[in-house]
Order: C-alpha cells, then structure tokens, then sequence
C-alpha cells in the first residue's frame, strides 16, 4: 500500500499573496483535496485538473476530519483545508479530535502547515492594534456554554488585553456580540478605538472604524473579525496603534 | 521627488516556505532594507548586490522606526522588517508611536505586510494547541511594569485561556518565567500540557514537551516560545490537542 499523507493547510486570509509557498506545495502534492466549498472554489486556480475535490457544507466538520483521515489511512495524499491559520478556529482541532478515537497504529503521517491567520490579516490593515498582549475570543456558543465565554470577555476586559472576537455574529447566533459589547462597556471605557474588518485582504474587503460604545452589532456578519484596543491603542488617521509597552520611551 | 514607500514585512518564523508573496514582493521593491542585523543576514539570500542594507543592533527599535520613516519620507522605497508577524511583538508599533509625532503632512505611505507569526509556527509543529481562545502574553518588563504582566496571566489562567509566553527569558531577565509558572499553578493543575517551541521551522528548532509543575524555566531562552494549554488540552502521542469546545460531540 502506498504511504499515505495528510497535509493540514492553512490557506491564508484569501489574497493568494499570503498563501505562503509551503501550504502552496501541500496543495500541489495532494491527488485529493478536501474543505469547506467556499475554500475549495477559491483555490480552483491552484488545482490541477486531475487533483480530486471533495468539498463539504459548512458545519459537518468531523466527517470531513473523518473522511480526510480514512483517505490517508488507506495510502492516499490528502489535503484537509481552512482559511486563515488552520490551527486557529479551523480544521486541526476537529482533526486531532477524529485521531484521538483510532488506534495508533492505524494513524497516518500528518504535517500541519501554518498561515496567516484572518486576525493577523486584519490587524496589519489596521497598522498596530496588536501592538501589546492580545487574546482571541470566539462568540460562537455552540460547542462551548455561554457562561465560558463571558468569563472569558470579562477577564480579558479587565486585564486590559486587546481582543479579537471571532464569529462575532451570524443569522442564527444574533445577541452574542451585543451582550459582549454590554459586558466589556462594564469595564472599558466608551471610546475604546474599535474595528470590524470584513474579509480582509479580499476584494470585497471592508473596514469599519470605530468604538466600543458605538459599535453597531447588527451590521457585522460572520465574515467580520471584530478588534477592541486596550487602554493604551489609539487612532493615528486610518492607523491603530496599540504601544508595545505602558512606559514612556523617547527616540 | 520619488513617492517614497515604506513597508513593514512579515519574515516569517524562518524558513522561507514560510515567508508570503507579498513579503517576498515588498522585500524584491525595496531599494533601503532595515531590520535587525540577524534579521537581516537571514533574508540575505532574497535580496540583490544594489539593495542597501542598513543593519541595527537588538533593542534600538525607535531609532530603527525614524531611520526608516526619514528614508520613506525623503522618496525612498524602503522595508523595515521583523520576524514573525511584524505587527505582534514586532516593528509595526514602534514604527506607528514614532509616526504619531510627525505632522500628517509629512507621513510617507506605508503599507503592513503581515505574516506567519511565531506562536502560529511553534502551534503548527504541536497540531492544534490554539483549538480554542487562547492569548499572546509577553514577559518582557523592560516597558510593562511587572503588575499588569502578573494580571494578565492570572486572569488568563482563571478564564482557561489557552496561553503562549513571547520572551519568556533572556540572559538579564531571569525570574520572570518562573513567577509566571508558579502563578500559573495557582489556578492551573501541574499536568497542563505546555511546550517549549524554539525556533520553530528553523535548522535548529527544538520542542519540549512537558507540563506546567515540571516546565525547568533555565532551559528556556529568548529564542523560545511557551505554550500552555487550557483545561480541556491534551497530548496525543507528539500532538498537542485543544478541543474546539467544552461540550462533547460525536462524528
């Protein structure tokens, strides 16, 4: 039986100028490749005719680990993807989930290939909002209670982390970003500098400066990544700029 | 005069696999290259004989950030660079606190290039320790008074931050590890999960994997990256898993 290969590709925030050369290669080696559709209709240029495509709905995300691992257990070179950084709210979690359950003996050889990660994406449109210690937090509360979460929100609120919400809001899970806003207004001030960026790096890109206070949660959807300053960050025209420390330094 | 330009570029953990297009292209147009001097031999390969090179010693970073503002603002193109993501822990901020005092008249266009950071690098070689919220703390005190570093780590503990240490320890700052470990423990079980990644993607990267009670902070430099799971964490064989939510799921 041929050696089979699972390469876990992270496909960048969208422009193919930040799809690094080793996720590029990953691609180019696999005979199939597998992910959600939308990703696989936007890396059909990189494809070869002959390379296999298997996409899937949104969701299902243990049968496509699933179904990427029994094709890679069976001798075949498989590329699972995700946009951004696969590792970060992608398929590498979901993966090493589906492994867990087969023995170890059966486990195919597996490389993880990191990316650019849609916050990273965003942040560099933005100049320097993550100048200083930051987290991200997803508002999405269907595999974790929402009582996490807001501990979550209001720990990183109060130690004055800049945050980045992912899945700040989509057609079904509508109150989640307007009860964050409600609990970090507790203890952040109303103008901490905001920023919602929508599919960043695309051509559909779209940015929203902005603040804490005023943020209007329902014009932000599920391909917006939301950024609140900490206590330092602050506007410079177009820029944020979070300080690399609380300390005054001079040139 | 030339429209100057000035790009802040990405490097990437190290290996050029890693390195983006649009990192490649801003370095290829740049006629003034200025970074860190390591930094700088390191990309030597991608540059040409009549690129100029202006190499900076470690620490300096202000000067770095006017000396490449002037260049730009004279009609030079010109790429500052950091490794990693320069927007985390890198040149992006200094570069913006240094803009913010020159009149906007003046300010030369800039453009961010962002990159595969270091914590996504050292995440991808351990599969998938970032599969939920999780956060960047560094340790460095030199312009952070240690009482908001020892905030921020308690409450990334107490909200089951999944957490990666930038800077965990250089030859003058020697304690500060083993604080945060013994912070940490306070709130976290001695089995956590948690890694050592140092120079993740490079020749001579090396990973520990240990846990929380037995991490030997003397063994961990500046070069090194310290990833801490949350509760949820595991390891599978070499794989570090953190599943992407606290409610069980079947495939």
């Amino acid at each position: 039986m041929a050696e089979g290969m699972l390469w876990l590709v992270s496909l960048g925030p969208g422009d193919a100028a930040h799809l690094t050369p080793a996720a590029r290669q990953a691609l180019r080696q696999a005979e199939l490749v597998i992910g959600y559709a939308a990703y696989l209709t936007a890396i059909e240029p990189l494809l070869a005719p002959q390379q296999q495509r298997q996409p899937f709905a949104l969701g299902e995300e243990l049968v496509r680990a699933e179904t990427a691992l029994r094709a890679a257990a069976a001798g075949r070179r498989v590329a699972l993807v995700s946009s951004g950084d696969i590792g970060v709210y992608g398929m590498a979690a979901p993966l090493l989930q589906c492994l867990e359950r087969w023995p170890v003996a059966q486990r195919p050889a597996i490389e993880v290939v990191p990316g650019v990660s849609a916050v990273l994406a965003a942040a560099a449109r933005l100049g320097a909002p993550l100048g200083h210690d930051w987290c991200c937090i997803s508002l999405s509360d269907l595999l974790t209670p929402w009582s996490v979460i807001e501990r979550r929100l209001r720990a990183a609120a109060a130690a004055d982390f800049v945050i980045a919400l992912f899945n700040p809001r989509s057609q079904t899970r509508t109150w989640q970003l307007a009860t964050a806003q409600r609990l970090l207004l507790e203890q952040r001030p109303p103008g901490t500098p905001l920023a919602v960026v929508r599919a960043a790096t695309r051509p559909d890109e779209q940015i929203e400066r902005t603040t804490l206070a005023e943020l209007q949660p329902e014009r932000v959807d599920m391909l917006s990544l939301v950024l609140i300053g900490n206590s330092q960050s602050r506007w410079l025209e177009r820029w944020l700029l979070t300080p690399r420390g609380y300390r005054e330094e001079q040139p």
